[in-house]
């Protein structure tokens, strides 16, 4: 399965390439906004293509074409501009949705924020809010399409080395998870085809990551 | 018809509430932000009704309950921090139309930005172009529901006194209009009921409001 990683140079896409190339069934095909962040996938022995997620969706589609599955963990994060979370987490991923759709490709996993509901919107602070609203519409949008997605909503992203072992439902207790943990996560769901339609939070806990996807 | 306007403190939403009250078959409630807002309301007979649209639906649908049409003239425009496009040109709208579905009030007329195609998002400079993507969501949201909706494209607005004169259609080159004559487009389109489902682009003409709204 040749997998499209759209914001492979960001935290988790970094990983989730390194992982991707480590599968002998998975291969990765890492979007990047940029040709000196190529070296890294080139160096894992993996295909890169170069698009800014503020081009046009024909730019997406054209990454996209020949994959089997998209998995889109580029953000913004909560901690740019306003101007760059709606115009990355909401606009740039409703594109790569497009994209998919377009380049007829089936399989979408979109790496979400914990909560995106509308009790998460009213509850979030006022710096906060406006990521909560592109996540939540994305989220929405993803939903509303024929893709065979799955939505992860990962907890509060750390550094920490991964542990192998999460905890992930529709809803669990608010907790920590590192990136490396969510790149498994991800890898796990991509081989479980059970996971489509399906969207859950994920945090650390005990249970061994292909365990924890596969009783979802 | 009694008519929420929901951002009636703006300029355009000021002129429209007046032209609502001197209409005969029409009756306004304005929204508004805040309690010594309201004065200018009170003065023209209108109700009011404080909401602040970062507020809940349930806070918005309290106000658009008994109401026969909402339209939706709030925004934070293109000179706001790009926090307020998504919290109220994109999130507010899409409460506010939840909230009329809510409330069971069929008729929806949104004043959207000029063009707020996939094009013109592509087109729009790093400033401007939150915006538009928020005005493209709310807009396209509104399509997706069974709401007897119009979407109003004006052009760039001016504070010139109003001509009673436009050019309407679904598309019309670019041009300015004062925001008294988008106010009494918005009249006559509340009382055009061939406007429903119709979206239309407004500038500055020839026709006289009525004639250029019913001849749509």
């Amino acid at each position: 399965m040749k997998v499209l990683v759209v914001g492979a140079n960001g935290q988790i896409g970094k990983h989730l390439v390194s992982f991707i190339q480590e599968n002998d069934s998975l291969e990765a095909k890492a979007m990047i906004r940029k040709e000196e962040q190529a070296s890294y996938f080139e160096n894992l022995g993996a295909e890169t293509t170069i698009v800014d997620l503020e081009d046009d969706i024909e730019s997406i589609t054209k990454a996209a074409e020949g994959v089997d599955a998209v998995v889109f963990t580029a953000g913004s994060g909560p901690n740019t501009g306003p101007d760059k979370t709606i115009l990355i987490d909401l606009d740039g991923a409703v594109k790569t949705i497009k994209a998919a759709e377009a380049a007829g490709v089936k399989r979408f996993v979109m790496i979400s924020s914990f909560d995106t509901t509308r009790e998460a919107i009213q509850a979030a602070n006022s710096s906060f809010a406006p990521y909560v609203v592109a996540k939540h519409y994305a989220d929405e949008w993803l939903r509303g399409t024929a893709l065979e997605y799955t939505i992860i909503h990962p907890g509060r992203l750390s550094n920490d080395e991964g542990t192998g072992k999460v905890e992930a439902a529709e809803t669990v207790e608010r907790g920590k998870v590192p990136r490396e943990d969510v790149a498994s996560v991800i890898v796990a769901t991509l081989e479980n085809d059970s996971t489509i339609g399906k969207e859950y939070q994920v945090v650390g806990g005990t249970k061994s990551i292909k365990e924890a996807i596969d009783s979802l």
